[in-house]
Formats: C-alpha cells, structure tokens, sequence
C-alpha cells in the first residue's frame, strides 16, 4: 500500500499491521484502537465520524464484539482502514483521533473465554522429555499423532505489563520423603504466540483445518508463567494445574491474520502421515522471529516457522470430538523453541534444568527467575512492501511471594 | 421452619432447600427461580413487589449477579424467602408468583468462568488406577498429599437435558501400530458434585480453607462426560483434554450451602498427615447421597460423605499458587466412588473396564454407553426439620456421531 502516514522505519506497527487492542486514556472508557507507529487509533469517534456500519463495537471495553463479527466484518474495517491511510485527503481526520501510546494504558484487548495450551514445538517437547524423563523415549508415542494440549485458567490471563507475584505451593524434591510448602524456587517464562477466535461453532460440530481463517481473527504473544517445581510435583496423571494456573501475560495487540499473509509458509512435513482431519488445506505455519530478552538481555530468539503442530491443526484438533468454541477463545502453540541452544523458548531448557546458567549484561547470572527480574517477549514477521509486522511485546516483572 | 406450604413428602424441593435455577415460561425473558416442591417461584417480580433490596438480581438470565452479591446478601435474601413462606399472610402473594415446573424450560443457571475438575474419591482413583496402572501403585506418590485437579472445558458445561453428541478422535488400542480416527466406542459418564463460586478474589492471593463459605455459593451435580478411549491415548503427559471436553452437564439447581448445614459431617481422617494451607477449619465432608440410573435403571449409589478432599480444601489448593477466583467458577469432586462395588461413580469401573457388563431392568446389557442411552444422576441429604434437600436430577442423552 501507498500512505501518507510516515511511521519510522523500525516501527513494529507500520500501515500494513493496524492490530487491534484496547486502550484508557485521560480517564475516560477503555475503548478499542488500532496501533499505528507510536500512536494509538482512537476508533470508535473516528468510525462515528465517518458512519462505518457497525462501528459501536470499538466503544467496547474489549474487542469481544467486533471479534463475533466474523471475517466479512474484519475485512471491511481493514479496507476501510488502509483507505483512509492511502489516502491524503483523510489525514487530517485520522490524525485528529491519534493517541500517543505514551499517553495511554494498554487493557487486556480481550476477555478469554477458554484458554488451552499446545504443546506443539518437536524441539521443546524433545528438550523437556530429554531433561525430565531421561530414561524414556523424548516424545511419547502420541506426539507426532496429534497436537497435545490441555485448557488453561481463562481468569488469571493477564495484559503485558501486569506484575507476577511468585507463586506458592508443594513441591517434592527428589531426595526429599515428603513435599514441603513454600514460594516456587523454579520460576520460569514458556514464550509462546497465541490465537484468538471470533467466531464461534456449534457444539457437536467440528471444524475443518480449511475454516481456520473463518474463525481465528488473528493473533498475540504469550508468556505461559510455570512454576517448574509445583509442576513436577503435581502433573501426574492429570497434567499440570497449579504450576500454571498463577498467571499467563499476553501482549496488548492482535495482529490480524490479513496482517500475516506474507508470512505464511508451508509447516514442517509431517511423517507418519497425520489422520484425515488434522491434514492441512493451505499453508498456515508461520515464519515469526521471537526474541526474549530477560532484564534487558536477549537470551534467545525462537523461531516459529519450524513448529511442528500449525494453528489450523491445531484447531481441528480443538474441536475433532465437537467442543463448541466461543468467541474470545485463546489457544497457545505451546513453547517456541527452535533447534539451537540459542533459539529455546524457556528457561527451563536455556539453563538446562538449571546446570548451565545464562549470563546477562551486567555480568549476574540466572538459572530461573529471581525476584524483581523482567522479562520481555517481542515478534515480528515480514509483512507486505517490505515492512516488518511487529507484536509489541509481552512484558512481565516478578514480585516476591507474598508472605 | 414451620410453613404454610404443603410440598410433598419425597419431593426434593421442601422449604428447607430453596434452590435457585434460571427458568424461562411463555415466552419471556429467562430469569432466576427458586424451586418449591413441583412449582418454580418467579423471583423477580415478588422481589419487586416487596421492595427488596437487590432484587433486579433477579432479572438476570443467569445466577451470576446474585452469586457476586456475597454471603450477607445470600443470607438476607434466604431470610427474606423463609419469612414469606412461614407466614400464612404472604401466601397469596407467594402463589401468585408460582409457576409449575411442568410448564418452565430450565437454562444453565450460571455462566462458567473457570472450571476444575478436582479427582477426589480415593475409592475411584485407586479403581482408575489399577484399571490403567495395573504394574504401578494404584494412588500416585502425590495423592495424599494434595487434591488433583486439571482445567477443562468452560464454554461446553451444558444444563440437564442437553443432548450430547458422541464424540469422535483418536484413538488407539493397544494392540494397534498407529492410531485412528472415529466415533469414541468407549463413551462413559462421572457422576460428581460441584461447588459454585460466587465471590471473587484478587490474583495474587491465597484462600484459606477457612474462608471456603465466603466464596462458595451451593452445589450442583455434574456429569463430566469422559470418551475413555481418547482419553487414553491423549492424556500423557498433560493429562485429558478431548476426553473430557465435548460436554460436561450440570443440575440446573443450585443448592446453597445453607441448605446443606445438617449434611455437614468430618470429612475421613487424613493420613499422612496434610500441609498447613490444607488443613480443615470446620467441617465441609457433606452427607449426599448420589444414585445415577442407566435408562431408567438404578445401578449405582456412591456416597459423597467419604471423599478424602473436602470441597474446602480443594479450593485452598486451587488459590495457593495466587490464583484468582471469579464469580462463576466451578469447580467439581471428581468422580464418587464408594468402597462397594455397587457404589462406583462411573461405568469404567462399573463394568470394571468393560469386563463385567451391567444388566438394566429390560434385561440388556452394558459396558459403555450406546446411543439413545439416557443416564440420571440425583442425589439428597438430610435436611433440617427432618426434610430431604433434593438436587433434582442431571440427565443427558447420547446422540449418535455426526458423520
């Protein structure tokens, strides 16, 4: 596209991305924007202003409204969106519902209606498997038969930059009789990239991988928080619950699908051949450059284009037996890692079970995380003409447990 | 209580329970009832008619305003209800508002936030596992020392009545090389009871079981539909997932724990003996008598009294790591098995794995479900004044697959 808009070159929110999140401003309602370079679209009077069909749905406090609108709906507002943006004669209208980002509070953009979390990166899965059942197979025999998940807790999802109290709970040490109780002493972050729904589907009916795009508006950041010692300690046989459940950030914008079309690619091939349902229509695996900096350092930069399980598997999967889906239901691909000891997604494997500590810049060391430490989760993906479609990131600081 | 209303003996709905469901008649809007022996008592309008405080509550299609209203609330509005129906003089205006159940279409009464599903009968545990484990310990080294517990499926826990289609996935037998792909032909129930959360709490911060009736509105009865056979083939590592989450049904009564006072009994001794944040403040064990009936078939009743985790204990652990509750939440026991074979609180071990098929009264037999199968789970406990507090029943249907 051609624009008048002159967003800076390094921008993660050029003209091609316009994602969605939800913003406060000088005290007045969380309303719904789009970002564009360092400011905010204040939507809602700038879809008054021009009568767009359907345009109440930015004064909500969360995109739930406009997301059941469905694709039809999405597109239109995108089209309208980069005509306003091609076009000189509107910039004087647009700029007049700019917000600088500096001025306003990020909301969590959506409310979560049910959360689950993949497990769909081989590496990962290898790594875990390797570090905590070192005398069996890395994968169980289902891994390459479908994409493991489990649900999540919808109500402790937070915005990037809400502060992570330190978790408590039991935890057994291997050498210890019995558990013991106290704040976790192995917190760690799961970088993973989230899909949000809008549209929802009967329950009874499972949804084909060639409607993915019908149902998915578009995607986020997430940083699944996990206490590793709760983990170990409770996960058998129900999988993990406590050790998740504290908290899971997500970044404050949605990256539309139409936003990511030039970043599509073919997923990984799959070998054995995957049953009927869970075969791919379209190339939905995704080539996003993940980069996790902790305290400020970049420890790792995941790639997301090798993972294993594609969102369009995934939500065949989701819904094979007929589980309903609603609108606002997140799914995780589980954590990003890539094949390198630089591209792992956790710090879990970064410091291998902890025997391997990272340095960062100012010369201290880490294995998990300790108390006060921030950790930060960006993206980007090629996008059209050339620009780079950014993520903003999923940021979170820890607080110490409390007493 | 003395009353003037003349609820039959045997009904589950005495004057001494005093559920509240959401209903919806003639065509209006749905709203919240109470249930009175055969008649539903329309709130809405008798709280108008008597100036009650908080009363528009009531209005709502779902229980949920009234759930976040908090426990002074609930008991005043209790108060209010008992005055009415002491007092002969209300009886005209109390029969005014009444409407025969015979004639209401009842909704799922609350919307679900979260929902747990904890695994607390250690009857059924150690069932499952000799039935899954037989090689290994039938308890895992952490269940005396915690109640399990996983997520599951928020958006598909459906009222009494629903139908529910059988699910189909994977699966694979362990005689099978690779896995495949059809309807579940090993579709099964749990007969559980589940606990209503209707004050939040803030993320960060534990519950003490002490604080268990501050949150907890009542019980409801759950069927946590389980396709054992996808189950089996999904669940490591991160436990069940499409095993679980096609549907799960609730009574569309809840029953407020003030309802339950006389019920109240010590749950069983725990040995070894629990941490700190687990340990009972007061009595939550509660008498309820379950009876599930296979297509008109009574073939099991579990008693609740003996499940080793108390419903207040469950929802310590579930906020000890800082999670937070909403109003909303369920959180349900987990399967109830008693010790006797003719107690077991799931067709798994019924049929103990399908290897001793269950014969209904026309004579046919049984290890899972079939189509067009209809099961019934109720349940009762002792009530003051001699009463029985019923939870009316959660019944389903199975649909056969979609093709």
């Amino acid at each position: 596209m051609s624009t008048w808009t002159e967003v800076p070159e390094g921008s993660p929110f050029p003209a091609t991305n316009l994602p969605y999140g939800v913003f406060s401003y000088d005290g007045e309602a969380p309303r719904v924007g789009v970002a564009l370079g360092g400011d905010v679209l204040d939507l809602a009077p700038l879809a008054a202003a021009e009568g767009l069909d359907g345009g109440h749905v930015f004064e909500s406090p969360s995109l739930n409204p406009f997301l059941a609108m469905g694709r039809p709906a999405w597109s239109a507002v995108r089209s309208w969106l980069v005509e306003l943006l091609e076009h000189e004669g509107y910039r004087d209208l647009v700029e007049s519902h700019l917000v600088p980002q500096s001025e306003v509070t990020l909301q969590l953009p959506f409310e979560v209606a049910d959360y689950v979390d993949f497990y769909s990166s081989q590496h990962h899965a290898e790594n875990v498997g390797r570090i905590f059942r070192p005398d069996a197979e890395a994968l169980t025999p289902n891994w390459k038969h479908l994409p493991i998940g489990y649900h999540g807790r919808a109500g402790t999802v937070v915005v990037s930059g809400t502060e992570v109290v330190r978790p408590s709970g039991q935890r057994k040490p291997p050498d210890a009789d019995s558990p013991s109780y106290g704040p976790s002493v192995r917190l760690d972050i799961e970088a993973e990239v989230g899909f949000v729904v809008g549209v929802p589907s009967p329950q009874g009916v499972a949804v084909p991988t060639s409607d993915f795009r019908q149902h998915v508006f578009g995607a986020c950041l997430v940083n699944d928080w996990s206490a590793r010692d709760l983990q170990a300690w409770e996960y058998v046989p129900l999988g993990p619950f406590l050790g998740k459940s504290f908290a899971t950030s997500v970044s404050p914008w949605v990256v539309p699908l139409d936003a990511l079309l030039e970043a599509r690619v073919a997923g990984p091939a799959q070998e054995p051949a995957v049953l009927g349902y869970l075969e791919r229509q379209a190339d939905w695996g995704l080539d996003l450059s993940l980069e996790i900096s902790w305290n400020g350092t970049v420890v790792s930069r995941p790639p997301f284009a090798g993972m294993y399980w594609t969102p369009d598997q995934q939500l065949a999967h989701l819904t094979v037996n007929g589980a309903s889906l609603r609108t606002g239901d997140l799914y995780a691909s589980g954590t990003v890692s890539g094949p390198e000891s630089g591209q792992r997604g956790s710090f879990l494997e970064l410091s291998w079970n902890g025997t391997e500590p990272v340095t960062l810049a100012d010369g201290s060391t880490r294995t998990f995380l300790e108390d006060g430490d921030e950790v930060s989760v960006t993206a980007w993906a090629p996008g059209a003409d050339g620009t780079r479609i950014g993520f903003g990131a999923v940021t979170g600081r820890v607080l110490p447990a409390r007493p």
